[in-house]
């Protein structure tokens, strides 16, 4: 019998609980043993089928010897930070879905847990439950890794998906989002890339080896985007998509969150709805995606099941999975060139003047069209002089 | 510096070390110290830069304590067999990209594997540089894997797409790949579904735990696939795909390879030319797709290079990559219900009379429709009743 604790009986929490009890069987003939919650630790005790292993007090979990793992699903830093150094310093295993504490403080708890000669896994923090992390810092690990990129918010992607399909605006279809659950009453975090950029600076650390601080990555959302250029895109063959981007550079590196337009026949152009997907570019692989669910209960709560699956197998740490807090050689991604969409007032002898030749998609009273590739610095000069009224990357 | 040998040195052997040399820096910080060919097994010595390497005595790698790692990219089943074995014996861990020795006697060798306290791993096998075995069975291994199915041939993928996109016949599609060095001279495994049912049998294996015997698997490739179904599919809103496919069932399992048609969006519509990609379903995670090359030097010689570094961090074997002997329970395709796409000669008429209501994709002196969920066998009895010219499953 394996005793883990689970902290924090949110969704995460409260599912992880679940695929353990369901899949009960699978677990224990990969484990060779079966393996069991000891311990829930919540702020406040409410009925239900884990009242008995409730508690509020955490030395309950740190002093007993029992447990071997802790699962974090308290979100955030403070007391997530707060527990998980003092569950690692125990000697325990931790395992979390926690993308903001991962990266903010994953360099200095991955250490910690080397240390401790133990290990702290978190593949449920990028993707929800689709494989990530893993594949990309193990199976790709005969690889040199020059670009991540990804769908990697399940509610942007839902909110893009209905905007596409019925036309509705975007203030529209997040109170849709809102309504079936898929966006929270205070949507901030993922309708503006903070999500999605936390999950691309572990993407970034994990692919390029070096600490990517969340403030030095611009994180644009969508919230600010017209339906007339969802429609105008399609049209032209392409589709409008939330995406964290990491690059490898001659010296460096970069990332951002930005909307981008992508061709209509790329892979990731039929990721709808709550999927996300990732792209992994390797230097022997080539391109290889990764898709799925990106969020929800069962899925996220898999994905950690299986990292304490993973750290009660290998009795190896998993030393691959680390980076170093070295943070120089990070690269404004406004230097990155990029081909761009625009919009703008006025007829495409105005573009012309500015561009030369362009790409046009639609035009009228304004022209929307498709520039060769510039840098992010260049757009935004070009977008000033021409009072663009939208300015988008294009991937590829 | 840790020694590993190569034993054959065709398109994937020679990849391994080519990988080895070009990505040595990544290599070297992820295992702590160089990683180099010491012998590579080859049955005629000739020229290049791997000359002083090469020797036609097995047991000057068997002998060898230096050499840890043994890399199998012999391919086939006999020499390969033999020489695995006797590695294995010998304490080495044994890695490899062939997957006629995995899905024949992969599970033999797994448990001479665990006798000798080393590992077997091969996820190169399947999916080229696409990592896919170890998401399965590590990063999912708190899911009961309900379903795994894939585009798992490159060459009969870049033949689909050809006749999509330049409207070429099959033949006319085979002699551009063979052209262009996607298809063998003698295209046989290929084009006729048998190296998809290889990767069939080991998604198979690994999914459900249990041997699924390539014998008992029917394989069915594109040879025999009309431009005009390929076409009507197209125009109808799908896309015809060669797909390997593994079902868990309430009593045992089933597999199969055959051609299907798939819907425009799914994700899987947009895997072109020679790119693969395999769709599990967990019951937790839910659908997860992996996209990637699923052949090629590199890809694939990077995979096989990712296990070696695999088996020499986890000083566990990895007791999940298993599946017991035991074949019982595998249940005859026929028996599992789809919708299938019909081309008959004659009228609606005729379809509506043996089928009832019928989705009609085109009609004409000819009729092509889609059925309503049956078996194969139901299929089988209503083709040869009609004459039909075309009868192929609908995924989903």
């Amino acid at each position: 019998m394996i005793q883990i604790a689970i902290m924090g009986l949110g969704t995460v929490g409260t599912g992880v609980a679940k695929v353990i009890a369901e899949n009960s069987r699978q677990i224990e003939r990969k484990l060779g043993e079966p393996l069991q919650v000891k311990r829930v630790l919540v702020r406040r005790f409410k009925d239900g089928p884990y009242r008995q292993l409730m508690t509020d007090d955490f030395t309950k979990i740190e002093e007993d010897d029992d447990i071997r793992v802790v699962v974090e699903t308290i979100g955030g830093v403070d007391a997530a930070y707060e527990y998980t150094k003092r569950a690692l310093m125990a000697g325990k295993h931790v395992v979390t879905a926690n993308k903001q504490l991962v990266a903010e403080k994953g360099c200095e708890l991955l250490a910690l847990a080397r240390r401790k000669n133990v290990s702290y896994l978190f593949e449920a923090s990028v993707g929800g439950g689709i494989p990530v992390l893993h594949p990309l810092t193990q199976c790709m690990a005969a690889n040199r890794i020059d670009e991540v990129y990804g769908i990697l918010n399940g509610t942007t992607n839902y909110i893009l998906t209905r905007m596409v399909r019925t036309g509705a605006s975007f203030a529209d279809a997040l109170a849709e989002a809102q309504e079936k659950g898929y966006a929270e009453a205070d949507p901030t975090a993922d309708v503006e890339g903070i999500d999605a950029g936390r999950k691309t600076c572990i993407l970034a650390d994990l692919a390029f080896g070096h600490q990517v601080d969340p403030d030095n990555v611009p994180m644009e959302g969508i919230s600010k985007l017209y339906l007339e250029d969802v429609k105008i895109a399609e049209r032209g063959g392409y589709r409008i998509k939330l995406l964290g981007r990491a690059v490898r550079l001659p010296n460096g590196r970069s990332a951002y969150v930005a909307p981008h337009l992508i061709q209509e026949d790329h892979p990731m152009a039929n990721v709808e709805d709550v999927f996300n997907a990732v792209m992994v570019k390797g230097n022997a692989t080539g391109d290889v995606m990764f898709y799925g669910r990106g969020a929800g209960e069962m899925p996220t709560a898999s994905a950690c099941v299986s990292d304490v699956m993973e750290v009660l197998q290998s009795s190896a740490r998993r030393d691959e999975i680390n980076w170093s807090e070295d943070g120089e050689g990070f690269v404004d991604p406004a230097e990155l060139k990029n081909r761009y969409y625009f919009r703008i007032p006025g007829s495409l002898t105005i573009a012309a003047a500015d561009f030369g030749e362009v790409e046009v998609l639609s035009e009228g009273s304004e022209t929307a069209f498709l520039t060769e590739p510039i840098t992010g610095r260049e757009a935004q000069a070009h977008a000033e002089r021409l009072r663009a009224i939208a300015c988008l990357r294009v991937l590829g």
